[in-house]
């Protein structure tokens, strides 16, 4: 498998270079693996520090500036970021008004932001944590206890983070954040295997003419493997997925999500069969994003991720952002 | 090959649809084939169309929007548009002000540009014509006569497009965008090939352990095959070949782009190796922009474009910009 890399050991160092290089807005620690909006710690306000392994970008470190993020740590392709990675962002962004760590449901994830909850506290900082487990394919897989953290984290981020941009405090912002997973739901598709730099080989073998269902985002298993089907097909199957387990009376956010290595064509048009399937279940789409936001490396594949929305959640969605991956109102 | 379609004869107008659901602040004629900002035409000001065949998104449909294009024609997959479809734009965005045609340069774009000038000139729209040709690679190919448009296409709209949103007249627009693209060039490289939907299988061969240097945007014949390079040796590669024909005097834009199926992760690597080799030979970034823009389809790959910029063109390419695709100031 041809990679644009140097070699393996270095991927995310790189990537990190090339962040630094890109984006003269943000601070970022290439030697300990933190990513800081430079305006940080915003005084008064609460800090959002969110983090995982790399391999999907843009989350995290693109969802870091004013309005989202105030901090990522990116671990190593596919694990966990380290406690004192997460311990550096708190302190960088804390001041004084707290911290909210928001954790993917990922075992080494859980387990380390929790460590680091810990420690940051021994420093006097606030903590507050919240778990994403937003996706309703399976329950417990490889990596995790329960459901698995996805699209749903865009939503956590975007709406905690106008939270927190509007000087909320921290209990407000964690209860919004734990609203949001609350109200989410979301199912993948995989077309491909993806490939991790390591490895240099793809993580599962997915053969030719099939597809699988209810995917991870590292490739992990989902419920089934199937003869390839339609767009239209798929998007039956993955929003049938997810209205089983969620009945929106609300509108909802729903957010189209390329794997990595589906174009934006074939995505425009996977929306175009999601928002026909939500609309003969009834359910009423209050905004769309189409785009690769959490991506699997270069795995082909989409995911549906809904989002049931009062009106106080639409406005802090809609509340402006301004970060690498997702900008707009600024 | 799989994909996340349904069937090859209706994939772009099934994302056309998509977008119409995604993007309320765009009017698309899914039956026509037009994409127009919802507020054309306005009064005073130039109207900004562009098009070519699809599978290049976000270009050129997502780059429609204030600040940017008026409006986009989409074509088949990697097929030019046809001129009715042009037509219908630039009569959709005039507001006596004349209309300026961007094309890239591609032998069935150039003439069906052409031909609906004539015609839109026959209903009374004043027209202008830009040529794309930023591509170094080679000279004539599969599709051109002389060099390719890529990359640069997209500071051509960028910097045009706030030219237009600020009144200033088509002369002065024209000028600006021949200026911007007799400033740029780009050079790209692919990882693998793309698959059209028609065809279903890569449109070139590309065997495993090598790569192409100087491919085009529809997967064209580059420069040479090689063995597989690291990220440091293909951004020496691409900037000197960037260089050897060009000695900017000025800061550049550069942007750093994804040919669809790269990770962002291995995208922001390939940047800072394009930036230590800029930075080698002694060019100053001004800006840089780093994803997938230009893209075919799911080839692997990247390409790096550098625009010379004087003061007026980094002014208005920091102008703000509100399209799917680029976002920024407002």
């Amino acid at each position: 498998m041809k990679m644009l890399i140097n070699v393996a050991e270095s991927v995310v160092a790189d990537a990190l270079r090339g962040m630094a290089a890109a984006h003269p807005e943000l601070t970022v620690d290439v030697e300990n693996r933190v990513v800081v909006r430079r305006d940080a710690p915003v005084a008064g306000k609460v800090g959002l520090v969110s983090g995982g392994g790399s391999g999907h970008e843009p989350l995290h470190g693109g969802f870091v500036g004013p309005g989202m993020l105030s901090a990522a740590c990116p671990g190593e392709v596919f694990t966990s970021p380290v406690p004192d990675q997460m311990v550096r962002a708190a302190a960088a962004v804390d001041s004084g008004a707290g911290v909210l760590f928001i954790v993917k449901n990922y075992t080494g994830d859980v387990l380390n932001f929790d460590m680091a909850a810990e420690l940051a506290a021994d420093e006097g900082i606030r903590i507050a944590k919240v778990l994403v487990d937003d996706d309703v394919a399976v329950t417990d897989s490889l990596y995790t206890a329960g459901r698995r953290g996805t699209g749903a984290t865009l939503f956590v981020e975007k709406i905690a983070g106008a939270a927190a941009e509007e000087g909320q405090p921290l209990e407000q912002v964690e209860a919004l954040a734990r609203q949001v997973n609350e109200s989410s739901r979301s199912f993948g598709v995989a077309l491909s295997a993806c490939t991790t730099p390591a490895k240099g080989s793809p993580t599962f073998d997915l053969p030719a003419g099939e597809l699988e269902l209810g995917v991870g985002i590292h490739g992990e298993p989902g419920r089934e493997r199937r003869a390839m089907m339609t767009s239209r097909e798929i998007a039956d199957f993955a929003v049938n997925a997810v209205l089983d387990d969620m009945s929106p009376r609300n509108p909802v956010l729903l957010l189209v999500n390329g794997m990595g290595a589906t174009p934006l064509l074939e995505l425009y048009g996977f929306n175009a069969e999601v928002q026909r399937a939500l609309t003969e279940r009834g359910v009423a789409v209050a905004r769309t994003l189409v785009g690769n936001y959490v991506t699997s490396l270069d795995m082909a594949g989409a995911s549906v991720t809904l989002c049931q929305v009062d009106e106080e959640l639409l406005r802090l969605y809609d509340a402006p952002v301004r970060t690498p991956g997702l900008r707009w109102g600024v």
